[in-house]
Order: structure tokens, then sequence, then C-alpha cells
């Protein structure tokens, strides 16, 4: 195989309850990645469509994790063209970046045969996500590359826990077009947390993780709540409290902030249930005059795929 | 059925990674406690043997949480009589409180033909629990009214949830023969914690569920940690940091305090491992010269139990 094309998925993290720790892939919302083997070593960016970014190898997430990976594989007289169709918007808190930076190593370790394993890949996925982040989490990467619903248990060690999909989970994402640069949701978060918060918080992240293994969606609706993040980052993104009553009005599971924002996410027990979330939100954002994109996804089980 | 004998089990509140959320029911220690019905009304506490505690059933945990049932059960012309044989030490951190509130509204509800839910057995106990820890916290009380490993979503909502338990886990048990005021053991505790530390914590608490479902130990043994209360509260107890070594050294999957101590517990995979543990953490205390009781037991997946 000398050429390959991969679905990179976007993804949602933090998913309420569980702060840099969650994460879930999504399978309607991704990017497009070529991938071939060419004559000139390295990694060469050839093209990237949809958004404007750096084709500098050293400067894209994707062409810095590709960089990390072949510092590990280095015998070889050959290298890596990459043609990104993006469509994951930057910045828009459904793991752009990380869809990048995961796709280029997925793919190459394709074409090299799979010598490396799915830890190894976020661990050089982690570099490409760094040059956009600054942080090292894995907590979008982490379900590109395992599938499904994840936790990342040590970001240092990389322990990652692949947790169960119920079948019946669907995800709403509202992206309001507005930036809020990641620097100030990071900063208008309080660092210190009283303990009875970071109690409740946390008994709701063990209720949720339960839910998943019992596909007991009652007690995934109790459990989807965050006491410590959304207060703050919530007032950075318009109509959020109002999206919210609406989607928990029309049955959500629940709702909440996808990252850093601004797009929201809802979880939802079936098709049905998601279409009227979506629409009630859809027809709340036209009412204020407030562009959006919306989509609505399953929970993708595989992650990454081979186009 | 006109009386009852049952056996009222220790509880590890906790179990590290779960500050008041998590609880696990013990099967080898706790008290007898024989309800018998009576013409006079009310509850009566006839005896109390093993420890010296109020005969006044307004000022014991048994007495409060049943005359809490009885106030929900009113139309009966006849009363309770409890005796209890205590054998768990008030103040050890296992739990002694939440057996003796437990075990006389679980015999009573089985004397009246159980009208009354898991749920609102808790409840019941959870006013004789107050009685002596001043607050209302389930994380003992639950695991020996559902029995096995339980998560208290919503200490308010009394939202329970029942945990799997791993079939090969045994508990170890050390009693250091002291007492430490829970006054102390509470008030030493930072409330206010770090977000670093906050997301560390719930990332094992989370991965320590989704072991017990997969019983998967390896990942059991990296997720038992507690870096928010054991730092304080484990310098309140003798020896603990020497017995921790031991224990993890022995194969013990994690090591940590029971409840608000000065008990301390490990968990095990299998027996063999659980007597090792034991006896090297024995033949340490002896060294030292401190008095001590301990105990290896099963987890008790039933809980509270009709002898």
């Amino acid at each position: 195989m000398n050429a390959i094309e991969v679905f990179c998925p976007g993804s949602v993290a933090n998913i309420s309850c569980g702060f840099d720790i969650l994460g879930l892939c999504l399978d309607s919302i991704g990017d497009t990645m070529r991938v071939k083997k060419v004559s000139k070593k390295g990694i060469t960016i050839k093209s990237i469509s949809g958004y404007n970014l750096s084709l500098k190898t050293n400067e894209n997430a994707a062409g810095v994790s590709a960089l990390a990976l072949l510092n590990q594989y280095k015998n070889i007289d050959y290298g890596f063209e990459i043609e990104i169709i993006k469509k994951i918007k930057p910045g828009s808190g459904i793991g752009s970046s990380a869809a990048s930076a995961s796709g280029s190593v997925f793919a190459i370790n394709e074409l090299l045969g799979k010598p490396f394993s799915k830890k190894e890949l976020v661990k050089f996925a982690l570099e490409g996500e760094y040059i956009c982040s600054k942080s090292y989490h894995a907590d979008n990467i982490s379900p590109l590359i395992f599938g499904g619903i994840t936790l990342v248990r040590d970001h240092k060690e990389l322990d990652i826990v692949n947790l169960p999909t119920p079948s019946e989970l669907y995800v709403t994402i509202i992206h309001p077009q507005i930036e809020i640069k990641t620097s100030d949701s990071r900063s208008i978060i309080d660092r210190n947390i009283h303990i009875s918060k970071m109690i409740e918080q946390s008994a709701n992240l063990g209720a949720f993780i339960s839910s998943l293994y019992e596909e007991n969606y009652e007690l995934l609706k109790r459990s989807i709540k965050d006491v410590i993040i959304e207060p703050y980052r919530s007032e950075l993104i318009p109509e959020f409290k109002n999206l919210k009553k609406i989607a928990l009005k029309n049955n959500a599971l629940g709702f909440g902030i996808s990252g850093s924002g601004p797009s929201m996410f809802s979880l939802c027990k079936g098709i049905k249930n998601a279409n009227t979330v979506i629409k009630n939100m859809e027809y709340q954002l036209d009412k204020m005059d407030i562009n959006y994109k919306s989509h609505i996804s399953k929970i993708n089980k595989e992650g990454l795929k081979i186009l």
C-alpha cells in the first residue's frame, strides 16, 4: 500500500462530568486526509483545503505528530506527503487539531504495516496537539485512536481506558460561529475547587461510567453534570443557558460545552430525540440571529478509519 | 415472624479514590443484632454487649434509625426490643455506627414484611448515622443495605449505584488500637483543592469503576490512589507509610485509610496474597509494639443478612 485516505473524526472532550479526562468520537463530522509514500524523505504537507492553516510541517498538527512518529522509525529511504481536506473548523471545540494530529500518524502507521501500538500513536499525536493547544492533553486524541468513549487515567503514562458505548446514544453538536480564545477559556476557570464540589463532580463521573456499562440511560441522565467548569465557561457562549433548557426540555439526556467551546453538545437516546433537540435549538438560534453549524452523530466506535 | 437475628457487617468507606462516595461491605467482621416484637410500643434497647454505648433509644444509632422508620409506619400496636452484640469498635473507621444504624431498620423491615425499599432503609439509617458522625453520609450505610460495593451519586437524593464485585477480591483490615477524633480527622483536611489534583483523583475513580466492571485487577491496582485526603489523614495514623510500603511490596492491589481511620485496608487478589500482606503488616506492628486487630474478609455481596 502506497497511499491511503482516512477519515479523521471530530470529538467531544470532557462530556460535562469528566473535565480533561473523558472524550467521545464523532461519526458524521470529520476531515479527510490523504497520505502517500513519496521519494522525498520526511513529511511534506502538500495542501490543506477548507481552512487557512500553515503548510509548514513543523507548524502544523498533522506534520508535527508525523515527524514525532518518523523520529521513532528512521530506517526508511522515503517520506510521506499529506493532503488535508479540513472540515472541522479550528477553535470550534470539537477537536480540530486532534483530528489532524491523529490522522497523520494513523495513516502513516497503516502505510508502514502497523509497527506502532495505539498508545504509541497517542504519544505521537500529542506532539501535534501540543503545537495548537500548548498542553499535552489526550482527551480528544484518545477516542479517535481507541474509538468510542475513552477515559484518560493518566496523561503522563498515557493510561487510556476504553469505555463501552450504549447503542442508542446520539450526539448533537451546535457550533455558534464565534471565536473563543483557548487562553480565555482556560484563564476563566477557578483553579481552586471546594472539596464539596469535587465530591459532587466525581460522584457524577463515577455514576456516568457505571451508566455506560449498564446501558442505564436514566442514570446517565442524572450524571451528566458539570458543577466545576461549566458555570465559568458558559458565560463565554451566547445562548448557552437557553439552549440547555431547550435541550433538556426536549428529552436530551445531558447538555454541555464540547471541550473548551464554543461548540455545545447534547446526548440523546435515539435519533428521534436528537432530531427534536437539534431542531428546537436551531429555532432558538435563528430567532436570536446567531450563525451556527449543527450536526447529529452516532458515537463512532471505530475512531479513525480508512476510506 | 416475631424475632430475628441479623449480621450487621463492617464496611470500608472512601476506598482511596472515592472520598465520601464509595463504600464496600465486609463479610467476616460485624455485629450481631437481635430484634423482637414486644407489646411495649416504640423502640427499646434491651442490652448492648462488647462496648459501652448508651441504651437510651434517642442516643443510640440503632435506636434513632429505628425511630425514624417507625415514624413512617405508625399503625401498629406493638413495639420492638433490640439486643446488640457489638463487635465493631466505635471510632475504628470500619463503620461501627453504620452497622448499628442499618441493622435495626433492616431487621424491623423484615419483621414488618418488608414494607420499605432499600433506599428508604438508607434514609432511616442515615438518621442513626447522624447521631454519631453529625453528618448525613451514606457511604458506609449503602454497601450494608445494597451489598457489595456502592457509589453514592447524590447524598441528598440518595441516588445509590450498586457496582460489581470482582470475584477474587479480598480485603485486609488493620485496626491499630488508638483513637482519632472524627473532628480531628475532618479538620485536618484542606477543603480547597487544586484542579490538577481533582483531575488526577477523578481519573482514578473513573478507572477504578471501569476496573470493577472489567474485572481488570491491573487497572484496579493503578487506580486505587488518594492524592487528596490520604496525605493529611495518614499523618494521624502510626506506621501508615511503612504499612503501605509493606502491603504494596507484597502484592496488595491498593492500600489506604478505611473511612476516617485509624483502620487501614488493603485490597488483594486472592486469599493467598491477602494472607501474606496481613502477616507482614502484623510483623511490622509487633516489631513497633503497637496493639492492633487484624482481619481478612471477602467483599460481602449480600450486605446485612438474617442469621
